[in-house]
């Protein structure tokens, strides 16, 4: 695609590398804010810079924070005894808009992928370690809630065998089968088999 | 959605008034900047203010220009007789990749739309008169190249309306028809219905 300026071409071209949109998406974006005020532009790339620039680490979960301890762990009400360990700050977004969960959270940051070079080193593992073995530490609970792919359930077998020697914590991981409102003929084997296995007795009524 | 961060929250609200970003996508790509080199939010936040404040538009024909006239419009090798008139820079950016036209361009910048308050004052239609009638004028043709919507339909009778009385100038439209490779049996009624009644005679082989 021929582009008559420059700066458009340069626009489009940053907007293209972003996940999901392509040349001809960033283009229309870029006409876009051509057409809107300058205004939409200038607050867009300032929120983007200054959101890149500012932006903290809670030093305990390792959730995105505007200070240092995040408002999860601030917040003194929530159960200080279970830690959810989750691979991405998606993913504490999911589970708290859930509005099911109570505790804590642990940010790895990733999963262990040896393909693309990510180390158990390279996550947040060491400091949930010391999260859960120092003087004091309330948790008796350590919730893996790691997506079920090869590499989150290689992450969370590392995980398991780091803390089993743990003996006043338990390890437990986030159900599995066949989703609400899913149908049984179109869940896959392995879903579908240890949904089976693993069925719930239902209580008398 | 609940963020844990205002910073985020800010970059996700800007992302999605973007046309065809919605929250969780804005969500995405303000994780993937995250995750990326400060280089890139900073290249794009700078690329997407600089093109904003510094656009140009060409003086002849409103294209989008990086000079006061736009490299089409100093291109001496172009048929300067023809000039095709469009709705909008994306037309102009299409069109050229065709390579099948080597006139000049006229950007109205919209298309007459009483709905969106927009009127013939708020296009340039005044210019692609001043353009057409001016003394030593070379424009012996003005193609017609408006999207058949039924603001565009209008628009182009508009303007056909205004260009009729200079006898010098023809007025033209864009060949309306079946798509290259669509199935008949797809097209709509009116299409279809036009391209029969328009039909061409093909040369004797």
């Amino acid at each position: 695609m021929e582009f008559p300026s420059k700066l458009i071409e340069n626009a489009v071209g940053e907007l293209s590398r972003l996940p999901g949109i392509g040349k001809k998406t960033a283009l229309r974006l870029a006409l876009h804010l051509l057409k809107a005020e300058t205004d939409t532009t200038a607050s867009l790339a300032e929120a983007l810079a200054k959101m890149r620039f500012e932006i903290r680490y809670c030093d305990t979960c390792h959730n995105i924070s505007d200070t240092p301890e995040c408002a999860i762990c601030a917040n003194q009400l929530r159960d200080q005894s279970t830690v959810c360990v989750v691979s991405d700050i998606r993913d504490v977004i999911a589970i708290e808009n859930t509005a099911q969960y109570q505790g804590m959270y642990h940010v790895l940051g990733g999963v262990i992928s040896p393909i693309e070079g990510i180390g158990p080193a390279d996550l947040t593992i060491d400091s949930l370690l010391e999260r859960v073995t120092k003087e004091g530490s309330e948790i008796r609970e350590v919730i893996l809630a790691i997506s079920p792919t090869m590499e989150g359930d290689t992450t969370a077998f590392y995980l398991s065998r780091k803390l089993r020697d743990l003996p006043e914590v338990h390890v437990s991981s986030i159900a599995r089968g066949i989703p609400m409102g899913g149908e049984l003929e179109y869940a896959d084997e392995i879903t579908l088999g240890r949904s089976i296995v693993e069925r719930q007795r239902q209580a008398r009524q």
